[in-house]
């Protein structure tokens, strides 16, 4: 799978780097072509009226699709039971922790050694506010939730060609390009060159709008003053007693700042998914998983890896292997089976299912992203840089570093997640072992935090291809794909279903998940009432 | 002094009313006027080498400054007697919880009603992350911080004449008043009418840049897509399963956004000291100040209040009165004083200062402001509309709301900012009785969420002028008065020093306080230590 998939990125970060990074233009064809995605349609608890007649369902999957789906058609009456190949639930809903072991295909193995409370997210790792499946989850499990940072303003933009490699602070980059185009609109405007495209009217209200949102001066310059340093930030600081009066510091060259390219990483925080305010579960974003696997209980039989799904008028037969015993092929039956396998896996499986489907299911194929967590000594981005949470942005491979949304203020340890590649990036990233991708990460990340040197501790990696269980990180989709396999991948084939991100219109999240199990069993349970 | 104080309101607000409502030309006229202020130029705990040869210092007022300079003191060896007017420490640094009882100005006495849990900062509420003077207080005293949001894209914005009168989510003005300018940008620099002032490669870079800022097409639209539904929300939102594609909003046109003037609100998430990440003690803005009087422990007495300060060559004496023992004078002595007392109050006293000390403390008027803390049964601004902290804005006299950070997706109750009212409508408001103003902002509230008339429970409210140790919000400096008195007021006046947020480049911020507290004691450590 991981050698022959195609090139891929997740959509999110296929996005960000061409969107961004290349513009508006090729951000909306991106879109289009990955058949774009945001938010979620949830409004609710779903309510499974009308009697199941004692049937049953064998769920594949104890990720977030799965256990929502076992959830809901426990309470609904049927008989459930839930396989799973891993020894624990959440599916790429994953958080690693300090003596946790992880295996990657090609055999090597991490031992990870982060410190307690510490730890790293190589899947979702942020829930958008409108994520409200997800969320509402979260709520009912008691999962508490914190805020999760994207935009910091005082994090770092670098461009390894862009102001001689040196890392900007995000307030100068955006300050500096709204104060530019804002000059550049509201001077045209006064000279009369928007005559015909604006009345006289609005042009006064636009450019009295442009001096607010760009910092312009009474002759719409944005220039070196306390006004624009109250947005880029100052030369010195204003202080308290004497000798304490602000010096402004002198804003960058629109014609720079265009040049640098820090411009494409403005509009991330602009994102429906990536608006404020964003959350992630205290200590984790496998707590809401944990929740959910609590929930449900021995409904879940984990180290069952599925091998064959057959379907008859009377039920579906699913043959599996337990971990330790290959080759001893059990069986496990129910009325109907919801497969919530990721399709890289499904795709290879032996089932019965119809033509359109079997060919929706080899037609999607996975994203490769690569994470790296490091644990450094000392938070050093907080005590020496007074970054807190937040995002920095960079064109080296490992595209950003991210830094912890909690502990602010700590005198310990802190884990940043140190890469984030994708695409191309992936790949390369991919093919290393494990403590080579960690070693890299180390090495770009000095380039914007020369502390990386000093206060490196231990890391992990994960490379979404070479994760046994999902073999890539989500399922991909154009236009095209959707247009002639999408509706065939989530229809009821006689018994079978599918359910997970790869079946929603908001791939690479969880809400995906939620959103795509709640239809499922909807679905289901009206054909099973109505039978 | 609340009948005799100017035209007032604090810095920020003021800023906000004129600068992001009215423009950047009034804003920066107003910021100049003001004598502006932002961050903090704190490097690090102080050190005050040398010895202090058994000096002792008085400090009146425990406030922030006072005890972050009785800290300083103590630790430098000096004898440090602290008198506070209160029955507790912080000052303005206040935070209201059930069982609180506040009698104003004017006699209304307030029984807070909240829940346990509950509360409401009627001061300070919010700490930028460049404020590190009070942050690394905070930390070193182990106060627990979380994030403030400040920007909540999915908050309201609301313009009693806009949209007929019917609110607007943050995100929706925002994207179409990116998209709007961006589209006239684009579209004149690809038309040539730039010539002149953007170079043909700049420009090329320049449509590139505004594609991606706004979520412009191709042909430089913006338009209704999913690309501009992915910023400002969809018509109907992506889903999962069958029936899930997402349909797109239909934008609003710049004119009818320039119209509504909601975007005056965009600016304030990119001020310097409201950029993100913001901090908020857990559990009240008064945590920090009850760690550090309990710090302070027992050089602090409490229910003291000053009459009069008088020096002389070898010493300071502070007349003041026990709590419930009117016209009961005692005296306290020590080899220095250094007053923390806001000057609203220090220019009401007895005390014999320069000439040039006597005329600053005169000099400075008090800001006005209100804030109301409204208790609501229910969390419905998460439940039924999914906002989670963050702020909306009215040109209604409540000005705005905000959202409590913390308790996220509780079940349980939670109060609401639900007035910040400031110069003209702070007089308004501060005339009312406190169940006046409670009952107006509720009223005032209900137009923007109307599920406050179900939902209202219980509220408090301070007007600033009606507190008895403020008697007003913060100092308000003039370009023309910071010339004048500002170096005056800051001087070691032979034996007496002022600290204090007016005595600082940082008005209204806990920030200033502790910046001129440490500028303070630095300044008469070097005086006794040379002397």
């Amino acid at each position: 799978m991981d050698s022959t998939s195609p090139p891929a990125a997740t959509r999110r970060d296929l996005l960000t780097r061409i969107g961004l990074a290349a513009g508006g233009a090729a951000m909306y064809q991106a879109m289009t072509a990955l058949g774009v995605s945001a938010a979620s349609t949830y409004t609710g608890p779903i309510r499974l009226d009308g009697d199941p007649k004692g049937a049953s369902v064998l769920i594949l999957g104890a990720g977030v699709a799965g256990m929502v789906a076992a959830m809901e058609l426990r309470k609904a009456g049927y008989r459930v039971q839930v396989l799973e190949y891993r020894e624990k639930a959440g599916g790429r809903a994953w958080t690693l922790r300090g003596g946790d072991r992880y295996t990657e295909l090609g055999g090597a193995t991490q031992e990870i050694r982060f410190d307690e409370g510490q730890y790293f997210n190589p899947g979702p790792w942020r829930i958008p506010y409108n994520h409200q499946g997800i969320l509402d989850y979260a709520h009912r499990l008691n999962v508490a939730l914190e805020p999760f940072i994207q935009v910091n303003h005082n994090a770092m933009v670098h461009g390894t060609r862009a102001f001689g490699g040196r890392p900007k602070r995000y307030r100068e980059v955006m300050s500096d390009y709204h104060g530019g185009i804002a000059e550049l609109l509201a001077k045209s405007t006064r000279q009369g060159k928007l005559d015909g495209m604006v009345t006289k009217e609005d042009g006064e209200i636009l450019i009295e709008s442009l001096r607010s949102f760009g910092a312009l001066d009474r002759d719409l310059n944005y220039t070196k003053n306390v006004l624009t340093s109250d947005r880029r930030g100052f030369e010195k600081d204003p202080g308290g007693g004497l000798n304490a009066r602000p010096v402004p510091s002198e804003p960058m060259s629109l014609k720079d700042v265009l040049a640098s390219r820090g411009w494409a990483y403005l509009a991330s925080g602009a994102l429906y998914e990536f608006q404020m305010t964003m959350f992630q579960p205290v200590g984790g974003m496998d707590m809401i998983a944990q929740a959910m696997a609590r929930e449900c209980g021995d409904m879940i039989q984990y180290n069952r890896k599925v091998v064959g799904i057959q379907q008859d008028e009377r039920g579906v037969t699913v043959a599996f292997e337990e971990t330790g015993r290959p080759g001893q092929v059990q069986q496990a039956r129910a009325d109907y089976c919801l497969a919530t396998i990721p399709l890289s896996i499904l795709s290879q499986l032996e089932m019965n299912v119809s033509g359109p489907m079997a060919a929706a299911i080899q037609a999607v194929p996975y994203a490769a992203s690569v994470k790296v967590g490091l644990q450094m000594k000392r938070r050093f981005w907080e005590q020496d840089e007074h970054i807190y949470a937040g995002i920095s942005y960079t064109d080296l491979p490992i595209r950003m570093i991210q830094y912890p949304a909690h502990g602010y203020g700590s005198r310990g340890k802190g884990v940043l997640l140190g890469a984030y590649a994708f695409g191309p990036y992936a790949y390369e990233f991919t093919a290393l072992p494990p403590e080579e991708r960690v070693r890299r990460a180390v090495e770009w990340g000095a380039q914007i935090h020369p502390q990386y040197r000093e206060e490196f501790d231990t890391g992990a990696s994960v490379g979404w291809h070479r994760v046994p269980w999902a073999l890539g990180c989500n399922g991909m989709w154009t236009d095209a794909t959707r247009a002639e396999h999408y509706d065939n991948l989530c229809a009821l084939d006689n018994r079978i279903l599918l359910a997970g991100e790869h079946a929603s219109y908001i791939p690479a999240w969880q809400e995906g998940a939620v959103l795509s199990a709640l239809d499922a069993v909807s679905r289901l349970h009206r054909r099973v009432v109505s039978a």
